[in-house]
């Protein structure tokens, strides 16, 4: 047994659930009327309700004293500190450094990151406000219409899912996503573009990831064939990287690279320069009230006690569900539309970070680690796959969110939405009897099945922020008690080297292959399956 | 027990799934160089490779014993006939007669319903005639630059899928889609279009869908307010839609309803009047194309044998892993940016129909049905969270998808694509020793993890077709096997009958409610939540 399983808490929480399998959440909620108010926390326009989860005040002790036996505290504080909590890289974890104050210290290696941190912000200000105010122009004299960014992963997804979030925010140029190292994704962005009003980012950190500097390529040649002059590069194209010798060689002014540093990790760094393209959308003064967003839930975790610790709470509901109830994926279900890639972003966020099964000691694990997380927009999801989630045979425990006041005129659509989020949760727990279904068996609703609802004020950029950060520490918590380096992705290698290595053997048909990768590479080769 | 895991088939699957537990894939390649050649299967331009699953020929036998014991050809001949299989509605489930050559014959309750299908189809060809070419004219005499699907789930999800992944082939107005009852969506959709070149389309079997019915009338506001005159209603909007009543009184000319019919279940109603949007987009030619291609992949479902059977291996495989190896998801991987939203489309088709817990005989079922649909396009899963798929707690059965041609001219990328395709595979099942990772347990990958590859020539119209059928058919042998009914959702009711009942109640605060609805709605009441 781990050091994990075998802890007292652990195995007191192993017994506690087998009593609770027997109690509903109707029961819970008919034996206290004040449940919601003693299990729900908030901060500033956020409210983090977990009333709807098979937890009680035994429950929540419980699980408090696992995340106090795992030393969740004490390994927050190192994270903040600036300690290489990254220990398979040996690097510190500061994408919490981003949003601090500038006036502040974080020692990294007895080097203060915050004047370095202040200058790259300065920058990305400077420069944005430059190409919004059409001081900045392309080739031609144009001022800047549409910026591209080519990233991926990390690159890509903050970005993406934040852009899409804020769109009522824009003022700035149109943003344009490439990540994907199919062709068909840079072709359909470029083809309604103008190179002479067209900016691109390239982001990576290493100015080597694969997929990127092939679609950097692409388009670099795109603009060549309009512009001719290969000082247009400079003009076009700008890097989020640290490495400035690839960055020149690329045609890229180096005073237009902005740089991060290797304690943002990808999946981190939306808060880093690789938020450019966001700053571009909205402007800076936005982007700096996502980062405050950002630091306020930092405050909030370093500072609320445990018992009302936003992030603390969502992943004990997680532990709980995952570990000790079996559950195998969580459904992140926001309702609203502009959070529709919200989803996606937290697949890397948690995915990336806990898909572990060695722990920090090196130790394969004897308990589950990371859920596999999914989710659509409701109301959409309604119409498909909550079916299963009603009546299916899974226990999928969902993360509900919604949004007090929208950034539109419609209050007859906005009321009907808000009636939706509040209803599905509803009728998850509650059911519906075989009686209450006429003698239908098939519309018969087991209920009991568990939710939590994180309710904002209003989606703007703070806002956002706060919800990003909470996620991270919830992902972070998590790590922590499952005692895995959450910072790292050695499961993303072994399938880049494969690649690499096919790529070599094309031509020969990778005769040393098994046969499966030479049936398909032979079919490639012959330009069909048959 | 059920008839089901009662049955001889199902008692030897659970035997033999303890004998090959201890066998690894690298051993079942390693021990049959023709592996490749004996596990997979094809039909025109498509290939389903099968070998990196925990099948032997033994297993395969065994799979299909249990096909055959659950009387799946017996059930597909039903459907195809028109019987009534539908048994909770009592309804024939034909949209395989959808994409029938017309000379053909099928009969609900002895009337033949492929003239009816004919001329709805002609209406379709028609009018997206007169749409493209600049006949049908706006309130100003413009041509229609811009359509809007309206409707959600069965009616947003098949079109959005099939007009993304077919953009190369667009020559007709740009489409958009509305699903969302949050006017965030319409919003950000009608603030870029021109009311006098807009057209709407509003999907909507019963034409009182909460969501599109609200979303319609905000589009028909919206028109209003530029073009003043209410007979511009009849000009912007038509109905996909069975109920001519309400269609009229909308404003909308009964002859421009098209119209469909109960046994088209909304999540297989792509290839009927739901389709306006795709015909609109890509012409009528490809969208019969389109049709025709899923006619094909009925032929190959209704003719093939079993053992070369592509929906029936595609279900035996998802059977095999979902109850004897305990797998709770899928992931969805196409590596075509293209089919991004082909895991939202399956995750409906899959989900909805499969996500039951309640057999066709009305008893409570003894194991697990339909799993857990996800995914997001390679390469970007690939920095995302595939850390997961390959190093995480979880046996996660991967369907891979691939395209040997592009409709694109970058032939380097394409290669780099198809690599990291076949890779990903290989990465999965080989894995990565102690030795290899030179000692660092973390580098350490067991391997051992399954996938399947959909390996198609091209992405044009037809092998879409063919695509989406043959994923039809696989759901649907899965629900014979599970007994279930796959064609009602009841479980979509209750939330649906709640959201009511609580925006009669929204005034009063819904005080018989739990407590956790009561506080999240006076949060909202007060207008935040402190």
């Amino acid at each position: 047994m781990t050091k994990l399983t075998s802890a007292a808490a652990w195995q007191n929480l192993t017994c506690h659930q087998i009593e609770m399998a027997g109690t509903s959440l109707n029961d819970l909620f008919a034996a206290d009327p004040s449940r919601f108010d003693r299990f729900h926390a908030g901060i500033a326009g956020l409210l983090y309700d977990y009333s709807r989860t098979h937890i009680t005040d035994e429950t929540r002790d419980l699980l408090l004293e696992l995340a106090r036996a795992t030393k969740v505290e004490k390994e927050r504080d190192r994270m903040f500190r600036g300690d290489a909590i990254n220990t398979s890289e040996n690097r510190a974890v500061l994408h919490t450094a981003l949003r601090r104050p500038i006036a502040g210290t974080v020692l990294v290696n007895g080097h203060n990151v915050m004047p370095d941190i202040a200058t790259v912000l300065q920058q990305m200000a400077d420069f944005s406000d430059l190409v919004r105010d059409g001081t900045w122009c392309g080739y031609a004299g144009d001022k800047i219409t549409d910026v591209v960014n080519i990233g991926i992963g990390g690159s890509d997804l903050g970005p993406v899912m934040v852009t899409a979030a804020l769109a009522p925010h824009h003022d700035g140029p149109r943003v344009h996503f490439v990540s994907n190292v199919d062709g068909a994704h840079i072709d359909g962005v470029l083809k309604n573009l103008n190179p002479a009003t067209t900016l691109f980012l390239i982001a990576s950190k290493t100015f080597t990831t694969q997929e990127t500097m092939a679609n950097a390529a692409v388009a670099r040649d795109w603009l060549l064939a309009s512009a001719v002059k290969r000082t247009a590069i400079a003009q076009h194209f700008v890097a989020l990287s640290t490495n400035a010798d690839a960055v020149t060689v690329f045609g890229i002014d180096p005073a237009n690279m902005f740089p991060f540093w290797d304690w943002v990790g990808g999946r981190y760094s939306v808060w880093s320069a690789i938020g450019l393209s966001i700053c571009l959308a909205i402007g800076f003064d936005k982007f700096r009230a996502f980062l405050n967003g950002a630091q306020a839930a930092d405050d909030h975790f370093q500072s609320a006690p445990l018992e009302q610790n936003i992030p603390v709470l969502m992943a004990l509901v997680g532990i709980w569900y995952r570990n000790f109830w079996g559950a195998s994926t969580v459904a992140v279900l926001p309702y609203d539309q502009r959070l529709a890639r919200f989803p996606a972003y937290l697949q890397q966020l948690d995915m990336e970070s806990n898909g572990k099964s060695v722990d920090r000691d090196g130790n394969g694990v004897d308990y589950v680690t990371g859920p596999i997380v999914f989710g659509e927009p409701g109301t959409n999801g309604q119409h498909s796959f909550y079916q299963l989630i009603h009546q299916g045979t899974h226990l999928i425990p969902c993360e509900f969110l919604s949004v007090i006041h929208p950034d539109h005129a419609y209050v007859d659509l906005h009321q009907k939405l808000l009636a939706n989020a509040l209803a599905q949760p509803q009728a998850l727990m509650t059911g519906q009897t075989l009686e209450q279904a006429q003698g239908d068996p098939a519309r018969v609703f087991t209920g009991n099945r568990p939710s939590t609802m994180m309710m904002m004020n209003r989606l703007d950029p703070h806002t956002l922020g706060q919800l990003v950060a909470l996620y991270e520490h919830k992902v972070f918590v998590q790590g922590i008690i499952w005692n895995l380096n959450s910072f790292d992705q050695p499961g993303v290698e072994l399938g880049k080297t494969l690649a690499t290595t096919l790529l070599k053997n094309w031509e020969s048909g990778a005769p040393d292959a098994d046969s499966s990768t030479k049936g398909l590479l032979a079919a490639i080769k012959r330009g069909g399956v048959r």
